[in-house]
């Protein structure tokens, strides 16, 4: 650990707030299960699947279409839309990074990536398809996915199960190491302009590290599938809950059906802020400035001063790091006829 | 010419049929107007506009939504679907080659892929933006375009003439060269099976070439902004045209308003028809066997007995060719807020 950090860890320590500032920089690889170990075969069929919009009930929609990689792994939107317009509950997370998080979801209602990628495909206000075994009916049907299948997984290989191995595995290799911030947490002091490096003491002394801390921002390490939940909002009597309906929904109660789960979320990563507006569970926040004032109001029961928010922001843009270059795959035919008509 | 293709030509000739078969391969590179010489900087611009799904009213459909240039530069659908899950009257046509068509959309009503590019934005069943300007707003609304219309069009650049040259430049490298036939052409005599070879002859002596000439089998080579059409069903006293009804759609007339344009259409390209099903301006179809049959019927007036029709398909799969690696761009966020939430 270099001086600079010391120095900032124990500015915390003094505030009072920061328990254990512990400034990591995004590692270059994401770890994976011990059942799917990530391979060059299966991030390409994985790649395919995530981009294939033919696994929806009307071909329109892929795992891309909300996810867009493209974009900050998301869509721009509050909530988003999937198949025939429909619009779901909460603002979809970003997929960069989401190697790091320990459960999925807003609700972590799946551990693992895994079992995640087979969730938006059966749900009737996102890919729309009536059940995961019918979608993967459809990559069947495609015998330009069997040999990506056979080369990633062996022999009768095309399982529900391994498509979303492969998903995952793609989805492992989304990572956008290099940023500002870690380049600075590395040792290069000019990554971080004097406002960024004024912003990241502030965003320690004034608490934000207490959840949003490692080098995800999303919390301490866990073991995989065990979650680590934040309630939001922690502080209700403010304008801004009223303001932005962030009471509504229930969280992780919604997903377990227990009252001590009530309006508790998994803490989101903050990598790439700057790219995915709108913010918050149900995308109602469009503005990283009153996002920064909320989450010090309703988490900290802060009101913190246009100075310290201006500097918060600064060092919350320094955490949007490099997108890996993407080549587009190349999606199998099925010659001669489409398997989304009859 | 070699003997080979010279001897097919005499067979077609002797048969009939063939006025003048003039086997060509696909050329590497594609003509472009005078006002817009294709430019890498162009090419990278528009590569960004034709992904990025913000200028729809959703946000959740962009070009490639219905142009996959990860598929067949189609959607796989009888009719594409937009935005609110809205459908159209036509099936999509591959983007792939589209710049070796003399004239854009089934009816010929653009010229240019610059024109045609600017029309699905304000399509109230496509991206159903307002206007062009207004999806040309948002595009000035994020930061991260400018300097790419800076480099491509100079100072001043973010106008609609120049975004529609930008994503017409960048179609204009969607090209599929060497195929089998192609490669056959060009005189790899091993490029094309016996069966694909027969099938060769019997698409000139039955008379597709009457129509489906040139390098991408879409007529003679044409002045731009000069469609070359044909009338569809030519031949309206059979059960197809019932029972995939064909007849419903009036074609150009639709467009120009003329009763002399009844029925007319631009006649598409057959290049990588393998996969581009279901096929015909209404997508009815979904079968390519059956699609050879139609046409021979409907336009004509010939019962291609079953030996025929597969050869003639085997031959039409010599047609896809090779895609070219596209790595995906980064579509330029509005740090810390989304232009899509106001």
């Amino acid at each position: 650990m270099n001086k600079k950090i010391a120095s900032i860890i124990l500015a915390g320590l003094f505030s009072g707030q920061l328990q254990a500032a512990d400034w990591q920089a995004l590692p270059d690889t994401a770890p994976a299960p011990a059942d799917n170990p990530t391979t060059e075969a299966k991030v390409e069929l994985g790649k395919m699947l995530y981009m294939d919009p033919r696994f929806s009930s009307t071909g329109t929609v892929s795992c891309n279409s909300c996810h867009n990689v493209m974009e900050g792994g998301d869509d721009s939107r509050s909530t988003s839309m999937g198949v025939h317009g429909k619009t779901g509950g909460r603002n979809a997370p970003t997929v960069w990074n989401s190697a790091f998080h320990s459960v999925q979801f807003w609700d972590g209602r799946a551990d693992l990536l895994e079992d995640q990628a087979k969730g938006p495909v059966a749900n009737p206000v996102e890919m729309g398809m009536s059940d995961v075994e019918t979608a993967m009916d459809r990559v069947r049907k495609i015998p330009g996915y069997k040999p990506v299948f056979d080369k990633a997984f062996g022999k009768d290989a095309m399982t529900v199960a391994n498509a979303a191995k492969a998903v995952a595995a793609f989805e492992r290799t989304l990572i956008t190491p290099n940023s500002p911030y870690d380049r600075f947490v590395k040792g290069d002091k000019s990554a971080l302009s004097a406002q960024q490096q004024r912003g990241m003491e502030k965003f320690a002394s004034t608490g934000c590290t207490s959840c949003h801390s490692g080098a995800a921002f999303n919390g301490p390490k866990m073991p995989l599938g065990t979650g680590f939940y934040a309630k939001f909002p922690t502080f209700s009597d403010n304008s801004y809950v009223k303001k932005y309906d962030l009471s509504a929904d229930k969280g992780r109660e919604e997903a377990t059906g227990k009252a001590a789960d009530a309006h508790m979320f998994r803490v989101p990563t903050l990598r790439n802020i700057t790219d995915t507006a709108p913010y918050f569970h149900n995308g109602a926040v469009n503005d990283l400035h009153e996002a920064v004032r909320i989450m010090a109001k309703t988490q900290l029961n802060k009101d913190l001063p246009a100075n310290d928010v201006n500097d918060i922001v600064a060092f919350l843009e320094s955490l949007t790091g490099e997108y890996p270059v993407i080549t587009m795959p190349r999606l199998p035919a099925t010659s001669g006829n489409s398997i989304l008509v009859k």
